[in-house]
């Protein structure tokens, strides 16, 4: 089979590769018909992150279900599944506390790269989701977005507490933080700011939900949040970035008791005790568990309630997934997705 | 009127000082019954935080109304009355979320110095609770407790949602700590593992409720923890120190998706935000919104089923707290009670 492999910053190839294979007899092997540029993938590709070796690339997949191990149960071949970014038994006690991605059983799906004709996914009955039957082909990107940028969005909104009453500001204009905003608003928030000073994004963060843009950042961003929220802050603010200045403008954006949701991957950013303390908000987030939320949101976009794939806004085949991250890195794309179909 | 003043680390006097006087018609004049030394008295004792000059010190107190200003209303002259440390309004938006010690018009109460014969009281009506009638003697020292110490345990323990079920694990065996293990077998904790290595302190920790006591610190206290949690952790754990060690100690020791209630006042604590990332942890604390919980610890301590006036275990007379400073910093005593009566 053929995926996309980096063999160092800036240099992602689509080459042949191993077929993967069952290992374990909790495994199933899909055929991809979706996978995307996460924009965790590009930390590596920007060189933020090191690449010690030639690595498989992709965490994120929709796929039909091509072979079994004997011990799976609740999925079949021919089934066209989601699946989280996190492998996960989804039965131990972290998994039923809805913590699926730090299951005692965890794998990151991302060791073995998504961004291939076929994946092997262990702990399938524990980490798939069957869709009730073959999607229309316009609902692929949505589902898709289901395995990790939505879910990661909704955990952002939902560990920020996103409700009901609620004012609610979204640091981040990315896919994730687009996705916040409409799960924020599917939460029932009732205002929600978004954070961006970038035209497309706007009216994307528009569509999903957002009610006011704040262009400002950092020290001026906070003072606008509380301008908008008689000088409180806002009662839920969700963090989807992973910068020290992100974190910040999220902490001092959030009114004391309120809460905050990140789930941007920290990359160098430092807490300092005293401010948080004085602060006085909540704060909670990591690698979200998506598939606490798959059955929920593959609802949600079966009945076409949502429709979060709009955030892709380039389709490539997998073959020019190099041209995707090149595009993504250029920020001339929100999201790529990469389509294994001819 | 005579009160406690420090000059520079170490020095503590018992000096004359102007009797305070009402400055705003919500302000209430008491008479002190009890103070007491809180452990964030010794930062300056201690010289970890600087003295820039001559400061009146404490803000813990229980005492009888001797004054009030004309919009009083809620507490009359001569009342019995318990106050936060803080003090509130009790009627702003923060307030109204229980979020009192970051009301819109906060005072610290520190400020005028409590440890002292008068002190003055700002917003009476929001800071203060009056007691069902004059308490009997062996009540004032849990009433006083219930006015930083008890309160900020009982939030530390909140904040970590100890409760039905929970295994909860405290770090720190001071005041706060003990306390907030009281606080947690009150909640409901299935299970309470006190991290302590004092004998003393120990035994006070089973009598409030612990179950299991931890006497390993740092990484090895983690790794107890995670023993005695069938390696998961525990769901609610309490950081009532305030330093990174015991920090780090909180975050390593609670499972992914619990809970971080850390009421410490940091000093030169910095939380790795990777390391929170992957925690996956719930982070919240900072100054206790105690007048949320006293008319509830109050109610408690009146029908005496709560006792956690026991962490006084030196009284003296408010003449002699330099040496009341003293043994706590030489850790000689948990806490210590400063009585105006002769």
């Amino acid at each position: 089979m053929y995926g996309a492999v980096i063999h160092a910053p800036g240099d992602i190839r689509y080459e042949e590769r191993e077929d993967p294979k069952i290992l374990a007899p909790t495994d199933a092997i899909i055929r991809v018909t979706a996978a995307c540029v996460c924009g965790s993938d590009l930390w590596p590709y920007r060189g933020a992150e090191p690449v010690h070796q030639d690595t498989p690339m992709g965490h994120e997949y929709v796929g039909i279900v091509e072979q079994v191990g004997d011990d799976v149960k609740t999925v079949k071949v021919g089934d066209f599944v989601v699946g989280s970014f996190w492998a996960s038994d989804n039965t131990c006690e972290i998994c039923q506390a809805g913590y699926q991605s730090r299951c005692v059983h965890a794998e990151y799906i991302g060791m073995g790269g998504t961004q291939a004709q076929l994946a092997r996914i262990p702990l399938a009955d524990g980490t798939l989701v069957a869709t009730p039957g073959m999607p229309d082909p316009d609902l692929v990107p949505s589902l898709l977005a289901a395995s990790d940028v939505l879910g990661t969005g909704w955990f952002g909104a939902v560990a920020a507490e996103a409700g009901p009453g609620k004012t609610v500001a979204v640091v981040g204009d990315g896919a994730v933080g687009l996705l916040a905003i409409l799960a924020a608003k599917e939460l029932g928030a009732e205002r929600i700011i978004a954070m961006s000073r970038h035209e497309s994004r706007q009216k994307l963060a528009r569509e999903f939900g957002a009610t006011d843009i704040v262009e400002e950042r950092g020290d001026e961003g906070v003072a606008k949040i509380k301008e908008l929220t008689g000088g409180l802050g806002a009662h839920s603010v969700v963090e989807a970035v992973g910068t020290q200045e992100a974190m910040m403008q999220a902490i001092r954006s959030t009114r004391p008791g309120g809460h905050v949701g990140f789930v941007g991957v920290s990359h160098g950013v430092d807490i300092p005790g005293l401010e948080l303390f004085f602060a006085t908000v909540h704060l909670h987030g990591g690698p979200a568990p998506v598939r606490q939320f798959l059955p929920d949101l593959i609802d949600r976009i079966w009945k076409r309630e949502i429709d979060p794939g709009k955030v892709f806004d380039m389709t490539l085949p997998l073959s020019e997934a190099a041209e995707g991250y090149k595009a993504m890195d250029e920020r001339r794309a929100i999201k790529v997705l990469l389509t294994t179909e001819d």
